[in-house]
């Protein structure tokens, strides 16, 4: 099929820049001996998550147990839930699957460290616990290396529960070099206090997992870090070029769109807050809520539900109804999360299509 | 079920207070002789659009060729897209179901009411069309009289259409009453323009068909209004409330969640921007991405795609990780559309669960 039999709004990944986005990050994470873990939120398909394995991942990240529970079921089978399971119901959904893979769970309380040992050690299964440790960002994790080493020794107690290592996720990290560098000081002083803390204790962390695609060709300058997180670096998109940690032609993901009104300055096109979500731009100005591939002069400058708003007012182009248009969203993650599927496209043939199996699982 | 045997993150829509919605725009139509045709995107329930239907509304209103498919396929019979069908694949699957239903579609475009007049006359089948006018949102819509009776008397000279009249979405009216006002006064002279030029060609709108929750209980202030078609009354949000176009206890919807992370002026509960959306809040000082019930003194600062950042340092309240909290989300059409199911609750108990059936049906 032709690209241009797809109705629209149609996600569309480009199988030849997707599989060049991959290939770069397994070939980096070998050349600094670090453990590619990706972080299958932005995608959800099982599909690709076994690629990414194939090309070399040692096992794969998700968020929520509905996310690992997909992913075991489509075979694959050492995952860590990057976030903290909290209550009875998920502790035993945990330790269910624990009895059937590699689980690691990252946390930062022993409210869900013990939760979790309840739940998995009465099935006699084991789970990894890394402690996530915060380094700026603000959003979860322990402080400093006193309250790593209480909560690691709190685990190291708990049956069920593996003590692994330290999880950390740099999502402060902005454009500015200079500034980047000053962070990573930081960073690492930390990382080297909490080293120093768990040899004098005796605890071995032998997993150091650091995040987040922005960072994620740096990842061998922070100390100690084994083990890489990236997610969107698969597709990349308006954001990550943004911040400078890919070029345009990186971008392989794009939503097709149609033109359904337009005049005076202003056109409508067929994707709003529910194609795209309304996730912002992070870099320059922060305005645009994607990029037009075909006319870089014309604005996505708010978005309906169901409507992209284009001011096209500095734009050559004469829009006309039916006309179509590709877009870069902001934020691959949030935009692949509205759609029950997504195709693959290698040059304008469509030559596959993906269910996004682990939309809509919150929880 | 008691409702806190429910996994988190959980929409929940308290069912007393959605009745008592139902019932006061129901009434309100009625005592001003307006037709109510509820806009379904906000749930994309059938089984709510039944309830709607039984509490006097006329038919549905949809955005997307693929809801209405559900609906009908669900026994709603008498259905409003309220957006331009551009394209032939489209323009056919609406023949298909202008077969099996009254089905009118808003547009305000020579090229989209061709399309479907081609897709829609070659089955012999009947499409009523609405001529959409901007009355100042910019958003689409003919942009006066002169266009509007161009493309109407287009409209009537095409086969397998019928001019049925005039829909505007009076989506730019602010909070301010007198500059609502004033606003009012202009859409009314440009309705009153387009009128004038209907009779003076002899051309019938016999529906003038207003939109918005936030202008919903004032539709009665526009001339010749006969018909509206609110969306987000049935739950209501923060940004109703913000707008001053519901209270408080009006809004039927939360959305159950618990504190996974906690300290340090911080705590972070199990819901981002794959649970709320991240639509922003449309009133006061735009901050904030919902509101939690049990603390007004804590503010949801920033969102992750799984983690929702509040920032404590205002509250009194000890957050411990485990905590459940209910959170009134900023724009409940964009937090349903999240989900693939949402529970009704009476009092503390669950006393149903809704497929999400219109999600992800987005062409």
């Amino acid at each position: 099929m032709h690209i241009s039999e797809l109705e629209t709004p149609a996600v569309v990944v480009d199988l030849d820049v997707m599989d060049r986005n991959l290939s770069r990050m397994a070939d980096y994470c070998r050349e600094h001996q670090l453990l590619l873990r990706p972080h299958t939120k932005t995608h959800k398909i099982p599909e690709l998550a076994r690629r990414q394995i194939a090309g070399g991942a040692t096992g794969i990240t998700v968020a929520k147990i509905g996310e690992a529970e997909v992913m075991l079921n489509a075979g694959l089978t050492d995952i860590l839930i990057a976030y903290p399971i909290v209550g009875p119901g998920k502790a035993r959904r945990l330790a269910a699957i624990a009895e059937r893979a590699k689980i690691t769970v990252a946390l930062d309380s022993e409210e869900a460290a013990a939760g979790i040992s309840a739940a998995v050690s009465r099935l006699g299964a084991k789970v990894g616990i890394l402690i996530e440790l915060d380094v700026g960002f603000n959003r979860c994790g322990v402080s400093n290396e006193v309250e790593f080493v209480t909560l690691a020794k709190k685990i190291a107690s708990l049956p069920g529960l593996e003590f692994k290592g330290l999880m950390f996720f740099p999502g402060h990290f902005g454009v500015e070099p200079q500034e980047r560098a000053m962070l990573r000081v930081r960073v690492n002083e930390l990382l080297d206090r909490v080293a120093a803390a768990c040899e004098r204790e005796q605890l071995r962390a032998a997993v150091i997992s650091g995040g987040s695609t922005p960072a994620a060709y740096e990842m061998n300058l922070f100390h100690r870090v084994n083990e890489t997180r990236p997610g969107t670096y698969i597709f990349n998109d308006r954001n990550t070029v943004g911040v400078s940690a890919a070029l345009l032609d990186d971008c392989a993901l794009s939503v097709l769109v149609t033109v359904v009104s337009a005049g005076h300055g202003r056109a409508a096109i067929d994707g709003g807050s529910k194609t795209f979500s309304s996730d912002r731009y992070q870099a320059e100005d922060g305005t645009g809520f994607g990029l037009i591939k075909e006319d870089r002069a014309a604005q996505i400058e708010r978005l309906s539900e169901e409507h992209g708003h284009l001011n096209v007012t500095r734009s050559d182009r004469r829009y006309k109804v039916g006309d179509r248009l590709s877009v870069i969203p902001n934020h691959v993650c949030t935009t692949v999360n509205m759609h029950d599927e997504i195709y693959g496209v290698r040059g304008e043939q469509v030559e596959t299509v993906w269910r996004v199996e682990g939309r809509g699982k919150v929880r």
